[in-house]
């Protein structure tokens, strides 16, 4: 059984504190938490406790180390669970700064110790075997992959102020599908956008609605159609077309029920939001996580793939900036 | 190039006067109504004109008359043209007495000239192709056939009063797909029936609402659902399943457009009525009789196959009377 | 927090054991089964330990026993519990003799305590939406209800023989999705039925393929159809048909994914079987036992709707025999 | 009754040849192509005559001019009719050269007669709907419109040698789609393409596949791909999101027909190509042009809109090459 220690109690943290409960080969050790309430009421629910963490770091007995605090927090806690030896599972993104994740990896790598980034979309169940049917070559040599991602409601303003923009908040997860999907790695980055949902958010310097477009050194081109707000749900898909066909992933939803009546066949919006789409994706991760913990197969993400997406995320910023097609990288950030 | 006189410029005569105009192997030689203003008007919109029924059973040149007139007339209208030598498409059904239905089928065989029966969905390119998927095994060995009909809205009563009821009116359509899908000949008909949609068809002696369930001598089953109207269209839907697995038809539409909205996706109604779901079925009915008249391969729906239907409905009309499985056959009636 | 024992260390005891650990509201106290081992292990993996029947029931702190065991064992073991003042969740059927079933249902009402059948697709969150919707009046007023259910393959020989027949074994869940959604109680119930599947099931007197036909005194026709075999996963669906229009609930399935190449698009097969379909549904029904345990909302399917589902089965049964309709009840049993 | 002459006798002008003879307002008076024979055939087969176009400009009975020859033909015809005082129906492109285009749209102005570009896809059942209800805001303000078009097999090298390119032959389509849908002029185009599917279109100077952005001035984005050759069939789907949801097209099957084996669940390949896809629309685009002829409302596509689709193509090509954004329009090109 592996030992965790949480820290954040917030949205994701408690169903990360769930979901080590319920692993069989798991234990919550303990929950921390800048608020120490939050982290009181999530290690009650769950039947853990509040821990200190810099305790915790020097607990022998702790194995792992799942980071689900705020973005800014998340370089100085990876080094320093690295430093004591745990492994690592952090919810992404690494950091907001290139220069500052990539630093955060080599003291991941001088440490030795085992980093997974928490890209919950690629254990989502359909998405996982979408990546793997792709795998598998039946869409054949791929060509072009399309991806639909949009939220349900655009965040606050106050959020999006410090949120890294669009491109490291929300595309991230769709950069990180795109490098899984394309098989091989992008090397431009052209990206368009515009403040068309909440002028709120044009206010706070960002954007709520972009297309970006990426190709890789052979010619695959890849598509991304990003919105803040999306009227039926949470829109989530993937396309993959190749020489063979097509595998595609839909939505997904919280029942078959469909009405038909004289304004045709209604089917329910798509499932609300992330806690629902993905809730079997975050078991999934920690499932996978634990496997290769305890030295079975499984399938992690690394800090690389991490620090990749970051950069595509950095290129389609300044494409945006410069109004042209970039490429990503650290050289020129 | 067959030269084809119509009886009966109602709406269903009209379809095949268009029809038979736009063949290029056929010719529309007059068209017979005894509403000689209707005869007149559809003879010119299609640039034919209107004939004398005996002086075109006269006519040596004629090749094939198209029955499209009232039930009624459909069994004289048969033996005369079957005396004259004419090739006979007639609408379904041949006549709603099985004893009269049979004596003409007689008349037929004894002059010798071929009758094709009108039962268009045998033409529909989706039921078509679900026969021949099914009849290549695609199903395997077929163990139950689902069918779900509904027309949009109840025809008016004294239509009703005169259709010989909903099982030889309406479900007679459905008797012949089963027949055609089941690969066998059902043994036993078992029928259970309500007035819920329209008071007016109750008092019309009739039904609006039916389940029926047939039988094979190896034991495979059919259920036939129908109503008498459908709030979200033309619901026309037919599953074969079998030891393999299973083939259906679903419903058609007029474009593939569909919304999302809060309220979630949306699909327009099915096609409105036959006169739009069939219109592909009547033109490929018309054309297969031309083939097999011109010696090419086609298939046509014979009189036997007509008699062998309304055998079926007078069976479900016995067993909703009797409340009681009934075998359907000539010997009973 | 309520304190369960359970009946049944089985497939479906295991399920309702992980979910009666996983709910915050209720303990495992026990776990009992005639396979000392098997009760052992299930009690070991869930933390739990093995008890004692005769010893639980003497515990007053324990507030609820779940009858998952065998079918032959429903009888006592509810009437046991009944004595006792449990509460009590049984698996279904009651029994498979609709006078013992009556009986049984005699003392638990004698005894005054909560008696929850566990009928799990009332729970299952697609079929629950459909009843809610068709409940609301979204299919207008009721006709027609078209079930089509079918399992994955055919159970063993030996499971057929103890079943009760593939009425009361398979079928009884769809008589209750009937009653559910008919909103009238079934007057006549109509039975078809072959054995086309599996010779062995024929062998040991029973039927595999069936299609039955049930109606209320005021018209509305349910037709159900059944296999103990389809290729392409477990079926479930049912379609409710009304004045305003349809509402149905579709297959579910495990992924979203399709794929489309030069033989067109390929949609993944249902969810395998009852265990991957209806776990929500199983988790569903036991919170809401505890909902009503606790004096909060809930729904929970009573003893009489056992009674009658079994009334329907055997009344099914006695229509295939006779070839006729038969109404359903006791004193025809 | 409006009188044509057809210009082009090949696979597009047959088309327009049958349209016409089965149109009750219009006549094919003549047919006349560089090939003799081929229009001897064509005009043999509707029952026309072949015609020497000079004399069918000075006939002065004549009052339309169908052109269906080849791209380079375009503008001379167009200029010919013009000055005969014709009506003019012409396939797109006007012409590969946006200057010589521009040209021609004075002429036809000076000239003062109607010309109507054939952009078929706006007269398909579906795009038609789908344009029709985003106009009536069900997406409410448009945000991103998304274009897949993908033909099923790549044009000879030899075509796509003389075809103007990607942009202009094949992407045009999805260009005049953009501008109808998007509701403003794009002001930025973005290109990216690469030769994926057949090094012989690499050789012959063009590209197979491409993901063009373009941008209005309120910020409104649209992403089109598109690719030379798609296993599934002629892939043609069209999604308009806004701030009330979307509306989209699907793609079009030749049936409802589906299978469900131990694969799952397979449904057909889409319609073949553009001559099935879009047969109802050369129908209605016909019929669209004869009631502006005849002054009844009707939708023709303009020679405006043919001018500003070419030159979103030729902003395409000037992007690819120069890696960047580029304005469309007249001034650059």
């Amino acid at each position: 059984v592996k030992r965790f220690c949480l820290v954040g109690a917030g949205r994701i943290g408690q169903i990360h504190a769930r979901n080590i409960a319920a692993h069989e080969g798991a234990q919550l050790v303990g929950v921390a938490d800048v608020n120490a309430a939050a982290a009181a009421q999530l290690a009650r629910s769950v039947g853990s406790r509040v821990i200190d963490l810099q305790e915790a770091m020097r607990d022998e007995s702790l194995d792992a180390v799942l980071i689900a605090s705020s973005t800014d927090t998340h370089a100085d806690l990876i080094a320093a669970a690295a430093r004591a030896g745990k492994a690592i599972l952090c919810e992404k993104p690494l950091d907001l700064d290139a220069g500052r994740a990539a630093a955060t990896l080599e003291a991941v790598q001088r440490a030795g110790v085992l980093l997974a980034l928490g890209f919950n979309r690629r254990y989502d169940p359909s998405f996982n075997r979408l990546q793997a049917r792709v795998a598998a070559g039946e869409a054949g040599r791929v060509e072009t992959v399309t991806i639909i991602s949009r939220d349900p409601a655009p965040p606050p303003a106050e959020y999006v102020a410090r949120s890294g923009g669009l491109f490291r908040d929300m595309m991230i997860h769709d950069f990180d599908m795109a490098r899984w999907l394309l098989g091989e790695e992008p090397i431009t980055v052209s990206a368009s956008g515009a403040c068309l949902v909440d002028p709120a958010i044009g206010k706070a310097g960002d954007i709520d609605t972009a297309v970006v477009v990426m190709q890789t050194a052979s010619g695959r081109l890849c598509h991304i159609a990003n919105s803040r707000r999306c009227a039926y749900g949470y829109d989530q898909r993937i396309e993959v077309f190749g020489s063979a066909g097509m595998v595609r992933a839909d939505n997904r939803y919280a029942t078959s029920v469909e009405r038909a009546g004289s304004g045709g066949f209604e089917h329910e919006p798509a499932l609300t939001f992330f806690l629902e789409r993905y809730a079997d994706a975050y078991r999934l991760e920690l499932a996978a996580f634990i496997d290769v913990l305890e030295g079975r197969p499984g399938m992690v993400v690394s800090g690389l793939d991490g620090l990749r997406a970051l950069q595509l995320a950095d290129a389609a910023q300044r494409s945006l900036e410069q109004q042209r097609p970039v490429a990503p990288g650290p050289e020129r950030s």
